[in-house]
Protein backbone atom coordinates (compact mmCIF):
# COMPACT_ATOMS: atom_id res chain seq x y z
CA UNK A 1 0.00 0.00 0.00
CA UNK A 2 1.37 3.29 -1.19
CA UNK A 3 0.52 5.91 1.87
CA UNK A 4 -1.17 9.03 0.38
CA UNK A 5 1.08 12.07 -0.23
CA UNK A 6 0.63 13.94 2.34
CA UNK A 7 1.84 11.01 4.91
CA UNK A 8 4.86 10.59 2.44
CA UNK A 9 5.63 14.32 2.84
CA UNK A 10 5.83 14.32 6.41
CA UNK A 11 7.76 11.10 6.26
CA UNK A 12 10.19 13.17 4.26
CA UNK A 13 10.01 16.40 6.21
CA UNK A 14 10.60 14.42 10.01
CA UNK A 15 13.66 12.71 8.23
CA UNK A 16 15.12 16.06 7.23
CA UNK A 17 14.53 17.32 10.69
CA UNK A 18 16.31 14.29 11.90
CA UNK A 19 19.24 15.04 9.76
CA UNK A 20 19.63 18.39 9.98
CA UNK A 21 19.73 17.23 13.70
CA UNK A 22 22.38 15.26 13.01
CA UNK A 23 24.32 17.67 11.55
CA UNK A 24 24.36 20.00 14.08
CA UNK A 25 25.20 17.38 16.55
CA UNK A 26 28.18 15.58 14.42
CA UNK A 27 29.66 19.34 14.00
CA UNK A 28 29.24 20.46 18.04
CA UNK A 29 30.33 17.35 19.60
CA UNK A 30 31.66 15.01 16.80
CA UNK A 31 30.34 11.75 15.22
CA UNK A 32 31.44 9.23 17.89
CA UNK A 33 30.68 11.60 20.81
CA UNK A 34 27.06 12.99 19.51
CA UNK A 35 24.05 10.28 20.81
CA UNK A 36 20.96 9.27 19.28
CA UNK A 37 19.50 10.22 22.32
CA UNK A 38 20.93 14.08 21.84
CA UNK A 39 20.08 14.38 18.71
CA UNK A 40 16.29 13.27 19.17
CA UNK A 41 16.20 15.78 21.94
CA UNK A 42 18.04 18.19 19.16
CA UNK A 43 15.29 17.37 16.52
CA UNK A 44 12.46 17.33 19.05
CA UNK A 45 11.57 13.87 18.30
CA UNK A 46 11.23 10.75 20.50
CA UNK A 47 14.50 8.40 20.21
CA UNK A 48 12.35 5.34 19.24
CA UNK A 49 11.09 7.36 16.49
CA UNK A 50 14.28 8.36 15.21
CA UNK A 51 14.94 4.38 15.04
CA UNK A 52 11.99 4.07 12.33
CA UNK A 53 14.16 6.86 9.98
CA UNK A 54 17.67 5.49 10.54
CA UNK A 55 18.92 2.70 12.10
CA UNK A 56 22.23 3.99 13.74
CA UNK A 57 24.45 6.87 13.46
CA UNK A 58 26.11 5.62 10.24
CA UNK A 59 23.02 5.64 8.43
CA UNK A 60 23.07 9.23 9.33
CA UNK A 61 26.30 10.06 8.27
CA UNK A 62 25.78 7.82 5.07
CA UNK A 63 22.48 10.43 4.17
CA UNK A 64 24.54 13.69 4.90
CA UNK A 65 27.45 12.18 2.33
CA UNK A 66 24.29 11.83 -0.63
CA UNK A 67 22.69 15.01 0.56
CA UNK A 68 26.15 16.54 0.35
CA UNK A 69 26.15 15.32 -3.63
CA UNK A 70 22.89 16.27 -4.22
CA UNK A 71 23.64 19.94 -3.00
CA UNK A 72 26.84 19.89 -4.82
CA UNK A 73 24.75 18.78 -8.40
CA UNK A 74 22.43 21.75 -7.31
CA UNK A 75 25.00 24.62 -6.97
CA UNK A 76 27.53 23.38 -9.53
CA UNK A 77 24.39 23.39 -12.45
CA UNK A 78 23.97 27.03 -11.03
CA UNK A 79 26.88 28.46 -10.83
CA UNK A 80 28.09 30.27 -14.06
CA UNK A 81 31.58 29.23 -14.82
CA UNK A 82 33.49 32.73 -15.88
CA UNK A 83 35.81 34.80 -13.96
CA UNK A 84 32.76 36.02 -11.13
CA UNK A 85 34.00 32.61 -9.54
CA UNK A 86 36.81 34.29 -8.40
CA UNK A 87 34.70 36.63 -5.68
CA UNK A 88 32.35 33.34 -5.04
CA UNK A 89 34.97 31.34 -3.71
CA UNK A 90 36.80 34.45 -1.46
CA UNK A 91 32.97 34.70 0.26
CA UNK A 92 32.52 31.19 0.74
CA UNK A 93 36.40 30.82 2.12
CA UNK A 94 35.54 34.18 4.69
CA UNK A 95 32.25 32.42 5.76
CA UNK A 96 34.23 28.91 6.18
CA UNK A 97 36.76 31.33 8.09
CA UNK A 98 34.12 32.60 10.06
CA UNK A 99 32.65 28.66 11.04
CA UNK A 100 29.41 29.50 9.78
CA UNK A 101 27.72 27.19 8.16
CA UNK A 102 26.18 28.05 4.83
CA UNK A 103 23.08 26.79 3.66
CA UNK A 104 23.36 23.37 2.36
CA UNK A 105 22.07 24.26 -1.32
CA UNK A 106 24.88 26.74 -1.38
CA UNK A 107 28.11 25.50 -1.79
CA UNK A 108 30.87 22.53 -2.24
CA UNK A 109 31.47 21.81 1.27
CA UNK A 110 28.82 23.15 3.30
CA UNK A 111 30.71 23.35 6.67
CA UNK A 112 34.58 22.64 6.87
CA UNK A 113 34.04 20.81 10.54
CA UNK A 114 31.65 18.77 9.09
CA UNK A 115 33.30 17.81 6.33
CA UNK A 116 36.60 17.37 8.34
CA UNK A 117 34.67 14.81 10.19
CA UNK A 118 33.13 12.66 7.96
CA UNK A 119 36.74 12.38 6.35
CA UNK A 120 38.11 11.44 9.68
CA UNK A 121 35.21 9.04 9.55
CA UNK A 122 36.20 7.49 6.15
CA UNK A 123 39.40 6.51 7.80
CA UNK A 124 37.71 4.44 10.41
CA UNK A 125 34.77 2.96 8.50
CA UNK A 126 35.04 0.91 5.35
CA UNK A 127 30.94 2.12 4.85
CA UNK A 128 31.51 5.14 5.09
CA UNK A 129 34.91 5.39 2.92
CA UNK A 130 33.23 3.42 -0.07
CA UNK A 131 29.74 5.73 0.11
CA UNK A 132 32.25 8.77 0.55
CA UNK A 133 34.45 7.15 -2.07
CA UNK A 134 31.36 6.46 -4.85
CA UNK A 135 29.46 10.04 -3.93
CA UNK A 136 33.08 11.67 -4.76
CA UNK A 137 33.83 10.13 -7.88
CA UNK A 138 30.06 11.16 -9.31
CA UNK A 139 30.87 15.14 -7.68
CA UNK A 140 34.03 14.70 -9.88
CA UNK A 141 32.12 13.27 -13.32
CA UNK A 142 29.75 16.48 -12.46
CA UNK A 143 32.57 19.34 -12.15
CA UNK A 144 34.05 17.65 -15.40
CA UNK A 145 30.85 17.96 -17.24
CA UNK A 146 30.29 21.34 -16.69
CA UNK A 147 34.05 22.43 -17.49
CA UNK A 148 33.71 20.36 -21.01
CA UNK A 149 29.74 22.18 -21.65
CA UNK A 150 31.87 25.30 -20.98
CA UNK A 151 34.59 24.28 -23.51
CA UNK A 152 32.06 23.48 -25.99
CA UNK A 153 29.80 26.68 -25.24
CA UNK A 154 33.05 28.00 -26.63
CA UNK A 155 33.60 26.74 -29.27
CA UNK A 156 36.76 25.59 -27.51
CA UNK A 157 38.80 21.61 -29.12
CA UNK A 158 38.18 19.10 -26.42
CA UNK A 159 40.64 17.59 -24.73
CA UNK A 160 40.19 15.08 -22.20
CA UNK A 161 43.39 14.65 -20.55
CA UNK A 162 43.11 18.48 -19.84
CA UNK A 163 39.82 18.45 -18.29
CA UNK A 164 41.05 15.55 -16.08
CA UNK A 165 43.66 17.63 -14.71
CA UNK A 166 41.18 21.28 -14.56
CA UNK A 167 39.06 19.06 -12.96
CA UNK A 168 41.54 17.84 -9.98
CA UNK A 169 43.16 21.66 -9.71
CA UNK A 170 39.56 22.78 -9.38
CA UNK A 171 38.36 19.97 -6.33
CA UNK A 172 42.31 20.13 -4.84
CA UNK A 173 42.24 23.97 -4.72
CA UNK A 174 38.79 24.03 -2.86
CA UNK A 175 39.67 21.83 -0.47
CA UNK A 176 42.91 23.15 0.09
CA UNK A 177 41.02 26.83 0.56
CA UNK A 178 38.54 25.11 3.17
CA UNK A 179 41.28 23.77 5.70
CA UNK A 180 43.24 27.52 5.02
CA UNK A 181 40.38 28.87 5.80
CA UNK A 182 39.76 27.31 8.82
CA UNK A 183 43.70 26.89 9.86
CA UNK A 184 44.50 30.55 9.34
CA UNK A 185 41.29 32.97 8.91
CA UNK A 186 43.67 36.21 9.22
CA UNK A 187 45.36 35.32 5.51
CA UNK A 188 45.58 38.34 3.82
CA UNK A 189 42.04 38.38 1.24
CA UNK A 190 44.52 39.83 -1.55
CA UNK A 191 46.84 36.70 -1.52
CA UNK A 192 43.35 34.38 -1.95
CA UNK A 193 42.54 36.36 -4.64
CA UNK A 194 45.37 36.42 -6.66
CA UNK A 195 45.79 32.41 -5.93
CA UNK A 196 42.16 31.93 -6.89
CA UNK A 197 42.60 34.13 -10.18
CA UNK A 198 45.37 32.18 -11.38
CA UNK A 199 43.89 28.76 -10.50
CA UNK A 200 40.26 29.30 -12.03
CA UNK A 201 42.34 30.68 -15.77
CA UNK A 202 43.57 27.08 -15.20
CA UNK A 203 40.02 25.69 -14.44
CA UNK A 204 38.69 27.86 -17.49
CA UNK A 205 41.65 26.14 -19.95
CA UNK A 206 42.26 29.27 -20.98
CA UNK B 1 65.33 21.26 42.82
CA UNK B 2 66.22 19.77 38.85
CA UNK B 3 65.72 16.17 38.97
CA UNK B 4 68.68 14.47 37.60
CA UNK B 5 69.01 13.89 33.64
CA UNK B 6 67.80 10.01 34.02
CA UNK B 7 64.74 11.12 35.39
CA UNK B 8 63.43 14.01 33.02
CA UNK B 9 64.58 11.84 30.33
CA UNK B 10 62.36 9.03 31.85
CA UNK B 11 59.69 11.83 32.09
CA UNK B 12 59.99 12.79 28.75
CA UNK B 13 59.99 9.49 27.30
CA UNK B 14 57.05 8.88 29.33
CA UNK B 15 55.43 11.65 27.84
CA UNK B 16 55.76 10.75 23.95
CA UNK B 17 54.20 7.56 24.84
CA UNK B 18 51.35 9.12 26.10
CA UNK B 19 51.09 11.52 23.16
CA UNK B 20 51.76 8.74 20.82
CA UNK B 21 48.91 6.17 22.35
CA UNK B 22 46.44 9.59 22.31
CA UNK B 23 47.35 9.87 18.80
CA UNK B 24 46.85 6.35 17.78
CA UNK B 25 42.96 6.73 19.61
CA UNK B 26 42.22 10.14 18.46
CA UNK B 27 42.41 8.63 15.07
CA UNK B 28 40.83 5.54 15.63
CA UNK B 29 37.75 6.48 17.58
CA UNK B 30 37.73 10.78 17.24
CA UNK B 31 38.76 13.20 19.71
CA UNK B 32 35.46 12.95 21.67
CA UNK B 33 34.78 9.58 21.91
CA UNK B 34 38.53 8.41 22.93
CA UNK B 35 38.40 8.45 26.74
CA UNK B 36 41.80 8.86 29.00
CA UNK B 37 41.05 5.04 30.52
CA UNK B 38 41.99 3.96 27.03
CA UNK B 39 44.61 6.48 26.24
CA UNK B 40 45.90 5.32 29.67
CA UNK B 41 44.94 1.44 28.95
CA UNK B 42 47.06 1.98 25.03
CA UNK B 43 50.08 3.36 26.57
CA UNK B 44 50.46 1.12 29.31
CA UNK B 45 50.29 3.57 31.62
CA UNK B 46 47.92 4.54 35.15
CA UNK B 47 45.41 6.35 34.83
CA UNK B 48 46.16 8.62 37.81
CA UNK B 49 50.21 8.95 36.12
CA UNK B 50 48.80 10.41 32.95
CA UNK B 51 47.64 13.43 35.12
CA UNK B 52 50.79 13.88 36.40
CA UNK B 53 51.52 14.95 32.30
CA UNK B 54 48.38 16.32 30.84
CA UNK B 55 45.77 18.17 32.59
CA UNK B 56 43.42 16.52 30.09
CA UNK B 57 42.57 15.23 26.55
CA UNK B 58 42.46 19.32 25.16
CA UNK B 59 46.21 19.35 26.71
CA UNK B 60 47.04 16.14 24.83
CA UNK B 61 45.28 17.44 21.51
CA UNK B 62 47.60 20.99 21.87
CA UNK B 63 50.54 19.09 22.58
CA UNK B 64 50.09 16.98 19.33
CA UNK B 65 49.44 20.48 17.49
CA UNK B 66 52.74 21.52 18.65
CA UNK B 67 54.70 17.97 17.91
CA UNK B 68 53.53 18.84 14.15
CA UNK B 69 55.38 22.01 13.97
CA UNK B 70 58.54 20.95 15.03
CA UNK B 71 57.97 17.84 12.69
CA UNK B 72 57.26 19.83 10.07
CA UNK B 73 60.27 22.04 10.74
CA UNK B 74 62.42 19.56 10.79
CA UNK B 75 60.93 18.05 7.40
CA UNK B 76 61.06 21.23 5.81
CA UNK B 77 64.82 21.60 6.84
CA UNK B 78 65.84 18.52 5.75
CA UNK B 79 63.74 19.06 2.50
CA UNK B 80 65.53 20.03 -0.89
CA UNK B 81 63.18 22.50 -2.91
CA UNK B 82 63.24 21.28 -6.57
CA UNK B 83 61.62 19.52 -9.31
CA UNK B 84 62.32 16.34 -6.95
CA UNK B 85 59.92 17.38 -4.69
CA UNK B 86 56.70 16.14 -7.29
CA UNK B 87 57.91 12.40 -6.57
CA UNK B 88 58.02 12.95 -2.86
CA UNK B 89 54.63 14.63 -2.73
CA UNK B 90 53.35 11.64 -4.91
CA UNK B 91 54.41 9.12 -2.48
CA UNK B 92 52.99 11.10 0.38
CA UNK B 93 49.75 11.01 -1.27
CA UNK B 94 50.05 7.83 -2.25
CA UNK B 95 50.69 6.66 1.64
CA UNK B 96 47.39 8.84 2.54
CA UNK B 97 44.95 7.07 0.32
CA UNK B 98 46.15 4.04 1.99
CA UNK B 99 45.66 5.63 5.31
CA UNK B 100 48.85 4.77 6.83
CA UNK B 101 50.11 7.16 9.20
CA UNK B 102 53.29 8.32 8.65
CA UNK B 103 56.00 8.50 10.56
CA UNK B 104 55.66 11.51 12.80
CA UNK B 105 59.42 12.84 11.63
CA UNK B 106 58.49 12.66 7.91
CA UNK B 107 55.84 15.07 6.48
CA UNK B 108 53.56 17.71 7.02
CA UNK B 109 50.74 15.81 7.75
CA UNK B 110 51.28 12.91 9.73
CA UNK B 111 47.91 11.03 9.35
CA UNK B 112 44.54 12.20 7.26
CA UNK B 113 42.50 11.23 9.93
CA UNK B 114 44.37 13.23 13.01
CA UNK B 115 44.88 16.79 10.90
CA UNK B 116 40.87 16.94 9.75
CA UNK B 117 40.62 15.72 13.82
CA UNK B 118 42.15 18.90 14.78
CA UNK B 119 40.60 20.97 11.83
CA UNK B 120 37.20 19.60 13.27
CA UNK B 121 38.32 20.26 16.75
CA UNK B 122 39.66 24.10 15.88
CA UNK B 123 36.19 24.81 14.69
CA UNK B 124 34.71 23.59 18.46
CA UNK B 125 36.93 25.15 20.49
CA UNK B 126 38.08 28.18 20.47
CA UNK B 127 41.52 27.35 22.49
CA UNK B 128 42.46 24.66 20.48
CA UNK B 129 41.77 27.39 17.26
CA UNK B 130 44.39 29.37 18.71
CA UNK B 131 47.09 27.03 19.33
CA UNK B 132 46.04 25.81 15.47
CA UNK B 133 46.55 28.81 14.11
CA UNK B 134 49.37 30.37 15.88
CA UNK B 135 51.55 27.32 15.00
CA UNK B 136 49.63 27.52 11.56
CA UNK B 137 51.70 31.00 11.48
CA UNK B 138 55.02 29.89 12.42
CA UNK B 139 54.94 27.03 9.74
CA UNK B 140 53.32 29.15 7.12
CA UNK B 141 56.70 31.39 8.05
CA UNK B 142 58.95 28.44 7.88
CA UNK B 143 57.60 27.80 4.66
CA UNK B 144 58.13 31.22 3.54
CA UNK B 145 61.50 31.64 4.49
CA UNK B 146 62.44 27.92 3.24
CA UNK B 147 61.27 29.35 -0.40
CA UNK B 148 63.15 32.96 -0.02
CA UNK B 149 66.14 31.13 0.75
CA UNK B 150 65.71 28.95 -2.71
CA UNK B 151 65.42 32.30 -4.30
CA UNK B 152 68.74 33.90 -2.46
CA UNK B 153 70.84 30.20 -3.61
CA UNK B 154 69.90 31.12 -6.99
CA UNK B 155 70.36 34.42 -7.27
CA UNK B 156 67.05 35.77 -7.95
CA UNK B 157 65.10 39.29 -7.30
CA UNK B 158 63.36 38.62 -3.82
CA UNK B 159 59.35 39.25 -4.61
CA UNK B 160 58.06 39.43 -1.21
CA UNK B 161 54.40 39.12 -2.81
CA UNK B 162 55.40 36.87 -4.70
CA UNK B 163 56.63 34.64 -1.60
CA UNK B 164 53.51 35.24 0.07
CA UNK B 165 51.42 34.12 -3.19
CA UNK B 166 53.80 30.94 -3.55
CA UNK B 167 53.69 29.82 0.06
CA UNK B 168 49.68 29.80 -0.15
CA UNK B 169 50.23 28.07 -3.14
CA UNK B 170 52.27 25.25 -1.54
CA UNK B 171 49.82 25.34 1.66
CA UNK B 172 46.60 24.98 -0.33
CA UNK B 173 47.91 22.12 -2.44
CA UNK B 174 49.26 19.57 -0.16
CA UNK B 175 46.37 20.18 2.11
CA UNK B 176 44.17 19.79 -0.84
CA UNK B 177 45.69 17.00 -1.86
CA UNK B 178 45.60 15.32 1.66
CA UNK B 179 41.66 15.67 1.78
CA UNK B 180 41.30 14.22 -2.27
CA UNK B 181 44.16 11.34 -1.39
CA UNK B 182 40.95 9.94 1.24
CA UNK B 183 38.27 10.53 -0.58
CA UNK B 184 39.20 9.91 -4.04
CA UNK B 185 42.42 7.49 -3.82
CA UNK B 186 41.27 5.39 -7.12
CA UNK B 187 42.90 9.05 -8.73
CA UNK B 188 44.95 8.60 -11.62
CA UNK B 189 48.66 8.80 -10.46
CA UNK B 190 49.45 10.46 -14.14
CA UNK B 191 47.12 13.35 -13.03
CA UNK B 192 47.74 13.60 -9.69
CA UNK B 193 51.80 14.10 -11.21
CA UNK B 194 50.76 16.26 -13.73
CA UNK B 195 49.01 18.86 -11.33
CA UNK B 196 52.50 18.26 -8.85
CA UNK B 197 54.28 19.46 -12.15
CA UNK B 198 52.85 22.16 -12.90
CA UNK B 199 52.28 23.61 -9.17
CA UNK B 200 56.10 22.99 -8.12
CA UNK B 201 56.98 24.76 -10.99
CA UNK B 202 54.64 27.98 -9.69
CA UNK B 203 56.27 27.04 -6.13
CA UNK B 204 60.01 27.29 -6.95
CA UNK B 205 58.98 30.49 -9.07
CA UNK B 206 59.74 29.70 -11.88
Amino acid sequence: MTPPDSTSARAEAQRVRILDAAQRCFIAHGFHAASISEIAAEAGISQGLIYRYFENKRAMILALIERQLAADQQSIAQTPLSHDMVEGLLATYRMWGRGEPLDRHDTAIASVALYAEITAEAQRDPVVAQVLRRQDKLTTAIVRDWLRQHDVARGAKIDETALDARTLVLRVMVEGLAMRAVRDPDQSPEAVRALLTRLIAQVLGE
